[in-house]
């Protein structure tokens, strides 16, 4: 079963990459992966619910490069990275199909209903996330599962902004930028000067001080 | 013309609030904004035309509030979150809805082109950022446009991932932690101790350097 969705998911994979999502078939996707038309509607009742599962071809990719070793690190922080850039291979091959099947993924999404590939990814991410504020690369204020889902945020956020055409050079680069500004943040040397104290209304901060022990600004 | 593009508008968001967007038909909206059925359709062509303008609504009330002193800072970097905030009321007032037209929006959306309205607001946020980064509240080691578009995404992601029911409270709350999260960064204290100097790949980062003066990760 397992095996046969993955094969479903890599043909169409690749007739969409070659030919575009709108012109192919769910027959077309039938006869390349060599299964029954009826194989292909039990897994994926439609194009959209096929194109919102295609992500966890990334996924797939992802768990693949962890156990063969290709996520080297050395340190947490550095795998997460490594894994965005990874996982912006799918996306780069063809970003004008990517665009259009985010806009179906984003149609057939059910609210409220993360999908199964992205909550593996969440799982991965969150074990990264708790090692690297052990080893103090990352805040340890706010929770491992909060910090994980602002860096999927940010995967999405960047993924949808390069794939509408907004951003020059690639996927994996644009990723890399914008994870190094949210591990850095954007405030400046003089910050301080502006934060008067006791009006934190942030309930993740739970001591109303970030890392660097000043009060949260407003 | 401009007085009818409003009015065509706010009776489309009028109606879609009480019906939702896909049971709203365009003479519907023509009628209740009390124009001919000719002149919504020379003002939008279809209806994801309409959702795409809809957010110069949004943008219309921001630029109101800050002519009537309803921005009031002080500092430049909490007008950003309370520009924010007001614009998040269109969004809350139904999210479903919302969501919806999201969905329509980035499918009418052409690849490269930034609506006008997102232009505008990329100005207005741009202004801040530059006189922020003139305050110290903000990093100068970066474009005031950089900044700015890095904000517009933040709060692309946030609204997205609100809309699709993945955060609890308000969208206003919401937008407001995540930018401040973006603003602190979410690096821990003894980050220094994984970052290997002189290996920095970041364009973006003229000196190798964050603001702590520590040589960036990588």
């Amino acid at each position: 079963m397992r095996e046969n969705r993955q094969r479903i998911l890599r043909a169409a994979h690749d007739l969409f990459r070659q030919h575009g999502v709108d012109a192919v078939t769910m027959e077309e996707i039938a006869d390349q992966a060599d299964v029954a038309r009826g194989t292909v509607f039990n897994h994926f009742p439609n194009k959209e619910n096929l194109c919102l599962e295609m992500g966890s071809l990334q996924v797939d990719m992802l768990v693949e490069a962890i156990a063969q070793g290709r996520i080297p690190g050395p340190t947490p922080t550095e795998k997460v990275d490594q894994a965005f850039r990874l996982m912006a291979e799918l996306p780069q091959a063809n970003p004008d199909n990517y665009r259009l099947m985010l806009v179906r993924v984003l149609t057939a999404m059910q609210p409220g209903v993360l999908p199964e590939h992205r909550r593996r990814l969440l799982i991965v991410l969150e074990r990264w996330v708790a090692e690297a504020q052990a080893a103090g690369e990352l805040r340890a204020d706010l929770a491992p599962g909060r910090l994980a889902r602002y860096l999927m945020g940010l995967q999405l956020q960047a993924s949808l902004i390069w794939a509408f055409g907004f951003v020059e050079g690639t996927l994996a680069d644009h990723i890399s930028r914008q994870f190094r500004l949210s591990l850095e943040g954007i405030q400046g040397v003089t910050r301080s000067a502006i934060a008067p104290a006791g009006t934190a209304q942030n309930p993740d901060h739970g001591t109303g001080t970030n890392e660097k022990g000043e009060t949260g600004w407003q």
